[in-house]
């Protein structure tokens, strides 16, 4: 496994798998790696001939009063991780290689789903997303990207401007990896307490008794409710819970299949996760 | 010479020459070609195995007060025009073919360089220019690109998105082809009574007689305003009349290289034109 730091010494990695017209496969991630991008990586291993990682922990989708500084970089670690599930090469630019040093001056905005949820939290989160991932997909030029259903609006905007831009790649989503708890791997997990940390699987046991309610019969803004009791007595801070359709539009019945999201805060600490749930007429 | 008017007929066609790697070279227009388009295409002819050239008016580029509508469709008279000047493939796509059917989410926004000259004149047609051609540049995945300096913004908005984007492909800018009396060759020239067009080169004679002015030592305030008299005294509405760096940024004396830039109409005809002014010192 290669790891390289720059633009051009990545394409010159790239090169002979280019020209032999091999299967790229791309998994972007901001390191501090856990199971979830490990599967992102396996899934990968099986389609594609080659598999790109790449860390980059991106300033311009973090707010002013977010995590950027803080966010961990555990490259040595994240290496040996990606080595032992069959990445190829590991791209780690460095802020400057991405940004260089004239001011940026274009912006990538996708309006419509991400106005509410993380959107309505995190304002200009979803373009800093859009142009690191548009910058990273016109660097690696992959085949195939792999990102995981745990940011399942990242994912929605992905896809979504990747189809408005005919950028040249297919999208591929990931089932959310848990912990056996049940609570959604994230690098945020580590901010957590031991206290926060044994409390932090009520997320998903709450979104599991929402879809036994829901397969059951109950109202989905009963439903909602319900999680959103839940968490507060359980000590969070809850940003939202909601249910949208599939394709993040709002949804009041559930008379089709629905996806349940809750963004919550334990301590400093902001956890997201999400559940699909089917329906199915009886 | 070939036509495609879809995205995946253009894929088919282009495929054998990615595989063998061949140097493509892309020139995108609006069709209604002139010498100007011609001479872009005898660029690429020159530096490339491979050239497609796509004609598609692109509809959200235009306000809504302007002349899409009326815009010139002149297909088969400008297939004749490419295929003697060497064009490989053709790309005339519909709208449709384009936009899909779905709503378009996305936008792409270049600050700062859009904000003046045609930019003030015309909200989000530079938003509409940055997404068609990224658009294309995904579509035709090309190694060259060629535009005329004619826009000057555009093509300077252009090499800004493809920088700060990271987009896998060289930019070049074409001089400006003019007729004999010196207007700058334009599709919209042919909007224009006979009338008009012989007052049209006064935009160029008035350039260049700045330019004498001020390798003569004449004010760059003063050979602005003599440019604005000279085209009011014609007939002329004139949108701007400004100076600027070749970066477009703003510029006060001429004590470097500077770009003169006009917008004016005559009639209902908005036309452009820019020269290029070298600086030395004496």
């Amino acid at each position: 496994m290669k790891t390289e730091t720059t633009i051009q010494g990545l394409a010159a990695s790239l090169n002979p798998a280019r020209a032999a017209r091999k299967i790229i496969g791309f998994v972007p991630t901001m390191g501090n790696l856990h199971e979830g991008h490990l599967n992102l990586v396996r899934e990968a291993r099986k389609l594609c001939d080659v598999v790109v990682v790449s860390i980059f922990v991106n300033p311009i989708q973090f707010g002013p009063n977010e995590d950027f500084d803080s966010y961990p970089r555990t490259l040595e670690h994240d290496q040996h991780l990606l080595a032992d599930v069959g990445c190829d090469i590991v791209f780690a630019p460095s802020v400057e290689q991405m940004y260089g040093n004239q001011p940026r001056l274009t912006n990538i905005t996708v309006g419509g789903i991400t106005n509410d949820l993380c959107g309505a939290q995190r304002p200009g989160h979803f373009d800093g997303v859009a142009v690191v991932v548009t910058k990273l997909f016109n660097i690696v030029q992959p085949n195939f990207a792999f990102f995981g259903q745990k940011d399942y609006q990242q994912l929605a905007v992905i896809r979504q401007f990747v189809r408005d831009l005919n950028i040249p790649l297919e999208v591929i989503g990931v089932p959310i990896a848990r912990a056996e708890d049940g609570l959604a791997l994230s690098s945020r997990n580590g901010y957590l307490s031991a206290e926060n940390r044994a409390i932090a699987p009520t997320i998903y046991q709450s979104l599991k008794t929402a879809e036994q309610a829901l397969q059951a019969g109950a109202s989905l803004p009963d439903a909602l409710a319900n999680i959103r009791n839940t968490l507060m007595q359980a000590g969070f801070a809850v940003d939202y819970v909601e249910a949208r359709t599939p394709e993040l539009q709002p949804i009041e019945v559930f008379n089709q299949n629905t996806v349940l999201f809750i963004a919550a805060k334990l301590g400093a600490t902001r956890l997201i996760d999400n559940l699909q749930i089917k329906f199915s007429e009886s």
